[in-house]
């Protein structure tokens, strides 16, 4: 089996424990899936594009990721709402060395209290993955969504 | 390769024919997922997460699951729709001896005639999996559902 | 390792690229997926399910398709939108010899500048796939989709 196809499924392997993660609500992990001086950055695809700096969420440390869970949890004032994330299949743009960059689409549906479940947040994510003594970790997560207008605000991580 | 690599790709595999089977409505084919004994729930993750028994569906062997597609194909009185599930990759949760536990992400779309196509139940499926002469197969498999509201009635499986 | 989980993981990638593709607006390569005297057809359920010829699109050869690419990017008259296509595990249904068919279930998303994304078309994809000196092509992609409405026009290829 080819290191390529093979690797594919370790970064699949990853986006599902990450999006089970989220989607269950164990926050705390959430940061865990970053090496320490990681960057998640959550980007509107219009400025992606047009390498704009603009970001809705720019985390530049696992730190500040913990700074975030402390929000989503204890502080911000939020209606309260569930998340699941469908992602496909990774693809791999590039590997030099320890960094790998991979990608995949992703589309997270939500769902409000008493109500139905609606798409939420699509696009994809453009990675820089690591592989440590743990295992493959984001060295950076960005981002990039399609929806030019956000439902409400966004909360928890994408 | 790793043995639970592996083992993803093979409920990949099997997560995609469940899928084909119910959205080509090859009904008869639904019960022939599971082993004799198995159980099929479906669930809300409010009464999910809280322990709490009440489930949508709750069909408690393959004789069950027949008689369920009996009543779909013959005599539940129903408007017709089309379902088109996008399951995202696989996670191992456990592997005790014979019995793997899985989980994996779902979107079920729904289309009615003459309309456009919506989001009807979203969540996860929480699986038990044996592996027998004829492959992997079902011992249990519970769709906890994120959708508070279900559109409708949920006439097909999950 | 299986042949036929290997060869579902190497469709898995080509799917990943394909959507990469569309959804990049990188309409130039999408031609190049295929052979030269492959098809690209996108027919309605209800129409492939009956064996009915007709087809939303239909296009016999690369030629054809650069030429619609040719329309996409210079001359259709339309409203812009980003797609996101997220696309479940492949499934082999045969392989006989050169040519393997293989199928898919897909969403595609569709975002409207200043709006939120929408689902806009859900189905499977039933394609015939050829080994190449430059890797898997499409000697027929068929995207057969559930919604009987389509929304506005369907500019972009799925």
């Amino acid at each position: 089996m080819s290191t390529e196809l093979m690797l594919r499924l370790e970064i699949d392997a990853l986006n599902a424990d990450y999006a089970a993660a989220l989607d269950e609500r164990r926050f705390d992990d959430w940061p865990e899936f970053f090496v320490d001086d990681a960057k998640y950055t959550v980007q509107a695809r219009e400025n992606y594009d047009r390498k704009l700096p603009l970001a809705l969420i720019a985390l530049e440390s696992k730190g500040m990721m913990k700074d975030r869970v402390y929000g989503i949890t204890q502080t911000i004032y939020h209606g309260p709402y569930y998340t699941r994330h469908v992602v496909g299949p990774a693809r791999i743009t590039a590997g030099e060395g320890e960094r790998i960059r991979a990608e995949a689409n992703y589309a997270v549906f939500r769902t409000r209290p008493g109500d139905a479940s609606e798409v939420y947040n699509v696009g994809r994510y453009v990675d820089e993955i690591v592989r440590t003594g743990g295992g493959l970790k984001f060295a950076h997560r960005l981002c990039v969504y399609d929806s030019e207008m956000v439902l409400n605000s966004l909360i928890y991580p994408v």
